[in-house]
């Protein structure tokens, strides 16, 4: 690692009163700063072992009665030399703790700043240490499983295994280039065609399940429509009330767009856009279907609500979905016929619930995840949750797809070759191969400090 | 220590995101049950050392990459064998983390359960432990001071010197029971007057020292009173803005009484009964200082405002402050004139402000910390924080008094020795040398959980 080499640190633990906070330290002169502070010497600790003593500050103002754990330089998360300092959990002796620190020659971390020196020293490669943020924001047990899956190098692995495929795939290609005078087929064309269509199905394949890691990561987006009084609000009250659902205000959504999150079984389900419905507003003049279409485009599951007392309402509702399930193959698209504590007769058919009382409400719940879990169920298999990896296999698919063209319509394979450099520069920048500054900078910025 | 072996765990961070969390295991089954969730086994590691490996449900699911710090049984914060498991700082991780350590054989902790067996085992004393609580709240320099001194056992050992002077009171009050009826008289009753009124004026200092400490510790109770339009709102706002103040609902006050609390120079001030200023609906009635007397009762500075642009209004706040001093001579009182940036011509004398443009604000805030750096310079004086220690010194001080009336009124020596024996009981109850159930469960009740 070249440069910035100078020693940081940083709040690790959650801001908040507990019973402890951890202040972490990485760099050349950990040792040597917490020295000055601590009460013992750190000079010839081995490292992983953990040293109880006090801090003060530069002026010799006790601050804390701490816990000093050292790590030596290779053997700690960010590869440098580190300590972590175990304080009482006030926000008060933390910060002086830091500032002591920052006076004896520390330097706060920036954002992810710890994350992206294991990066750079080579202790995680980049889609490694996207995945240590990503398993600190999972909420959920399938988030949580993708996110770990891919800091314990399961997508790397694979990545690596593509780009082998790659680089023999180029091999053959600059095999035909240096033999191209003598006019010798030294690769089988048809070989050569079928192995650059394995690796595109391949890469296909990884940037389709994107959809997946998006639902996994942000929720399956399910909408619920119907027209008024069938029992929306109360619906979403029940949902929510039912499952102790998180209710969050998503950032950066409008101010009138709530969306509330439900953790079904390890499921996170997103009802998007339920801000009319949770004010119990729903609209007055009757609501086609059409009136809901920008929010049904959104879900990848569709609850069309009817009021289970009236047989012109189920009939209305009935109909819709056969039409969306025309319009939208792919959606799962749901009749949800309500209010079956009033109704004369129940249908054994389809989902019937009292949004009410509650009754036959698990038999939706269970419907929700039974209509994900064949996805959900891909534990084997790598999915892609990080909308740049996404991107980036998008794009080695496409320059694929350009030399997959020129090997078939016989262009020179110097195009060829340069298509699949691309190709190879797009897959290395998921891991980190190929990375620039600013990409670094971009990742590592979303980052929090401490991290 | 008897009974309450099980082993206990608990997070030890606050809640919330961050880049790592911690949670902790206390009891012999520590090493024991960590090791049936961590890849690596606890067998023969040594005291203080920190092993990297991963934590996995009970049905072998992998949770999280962590960090596992042992401390032997004597050399932990509890005194006994205890783990510390430092994960990704994500709440579902920590969730799922303690949950497998429960499948295991461990138990949440009770609030304050790892500091009460700290106290059961002899590693801290009583009042050391509700330092550990006091210090995490604190939010202050000079709240953090006393704390910090009383973890430190500064207190504590002025508590055994009080313990040493009664028993050696005791001890010669017991020698004159013993040769009562030879009429010996076997200590000079002169000085053993002595004695007890020493320690008498000893224990009576520490009690007194509460109100200042209770000040250090919830902040020190200033009024601003004066008549509508003087500006009160505004000064609020100028003090509060200018420091940037932590504006806090002090909870279990009533919903109208908003406190706001400054900080200045580490000196904590609680604003009181701001509410109706802070919404700036000033009374409209000619509010004369009767109407204040509660919130000035309340205070231990009182703040009264003047339009600086109405000689009227200086003249009348000037014959209040005067009436005030007489009335409260241990209160610091200020006649503050207000509104110098319309005033014609300025007093040289007193304090005047614009509250609105800021101007000379920052004499307003040396006055207040003058006002009370006096007290809080008490660097080396051990100061009483604690409602609880406060009591039992009230109380040791009231079985002292009576033991030196009977002294003085020559009741038999056995009366005396009981009124010492309460004393000394009392005394003992603050470091816990005498402790019951119910003190304990009330105490540590009030800890957080991880603590």
């Amino acid at each position: 690692m070249i440069g910035n080499q100078d020693t940081i640190c940083a709040l690790a633990t959650p801001n908040g009163v507990g019973a402890i906070g951890v202040v972490r330290l990485s760099g050349d002169k950990s040792y040597e700063i917490v020295s000055k502070v601590f009460s013992k010497s750190l000079e010839n600790v081995a490292s992983h072992t953990s040293h109880f003593g006090t801090v003060s500050s530069a002026d010799g103002e006790l601050i804390d009665e701490v816990l000093v754990t050292v790590f030596e330089k290779g053997k700690s998360f960010t590869g440098e030399e580190s300590v972590e300092i175990s304080c009482h959990g006030s926000s008060f002796i933390l910060q002086k703790v830091i500032a002591a620190l920052i006076e004896c020659g520390c330097r706060i971390a920036n954002p992810g700043e710890f994350t992206q020196r294991a990066f750079l020293n080579g202790k995680l490669d980049l889609s490694q240490a996207e995945a240590v943020a990503d398993l600190i924001a999972s909420s959920s047990r399938s988030a949580h499983d993708i996110a770990l899956k891919q800091l314990r190098g399961n997508f790397s692995s694979e990545l690596k295994e593509l780009r082998e495929k790659l680089i023999n795939f180029a091999s053959l290609v600059e095999l035909e280039l240096d033999f191209a005078e003598e006019d010798v087929e030294f690769a089988d064309r048809t070989q050569l065609n079928e192995l650059v269509t394995n690796v595109l199905r391949y890469v296909k394949r990884l940037a389709a399940s994107f959809e997946l890691g998006n639902a996994i990561k942000n929720g399956v987006p399910v909408a619920i429509v119907g027209a008024p009084n069938t029992g929306k609000s109360t619906l979403l009250n029940q949902l929510l009330g039912e499952d102790r659902a998180i209710v969050s205000d998503i950032e950066g959504t409008t101010r009138d767009v709530i969306e509330e999150v439900l953790n079904i079984e390890g499921i996170m389900f997103r009802l998007i856009d339920t801000a009319g419905i949770r004010e119990g507003a729903e609209e007055i003049e009757a609501m086609g279907i059409e009136r809901s279409i920008e929010k049904i485009d959104q879900a990848k599951i569709v609850l069309c609500l009817a009021d289970g007392t009236k047989e012109s309402s189920v009939h209305e509702v009935n109909s819709w979905v056969g039409e969306l399930e025309k319009q939208y193959p792919t959606k799962k698209i749901a009749a949800v016929v309500n209010k079956i504590d009033l109704a004369d007769t129940i249908s054994s058919e389809g989902l019937c619930i009292s949004a009410k009382s509650g009754d036959r409400i698990d038999a939706l719940t269970n419907w929700l995840v039974e209509a994900v879990r064949g996805d959900f169920n891909m534990a084997n298999e790598t999915i892609v949750s990080n909308a740049r990896h996404h991107e980036a296999l998008v794009k080695t698919g496409e320059s694929l797809e350009k030399a997959k063209e020129g090997l078939d319509t016989g262009i020179t394979g110097d195009f060829v070759a340069m298509d699949i450099r691309q190709a190879m520069f797009h897959l290395g920048s998921i891991t980190g191969d190929i990375s620039t500054d600013d990409l670094l900078g971009n990742i590592f910025s979303k980052f929090c400090i401490g991290k």
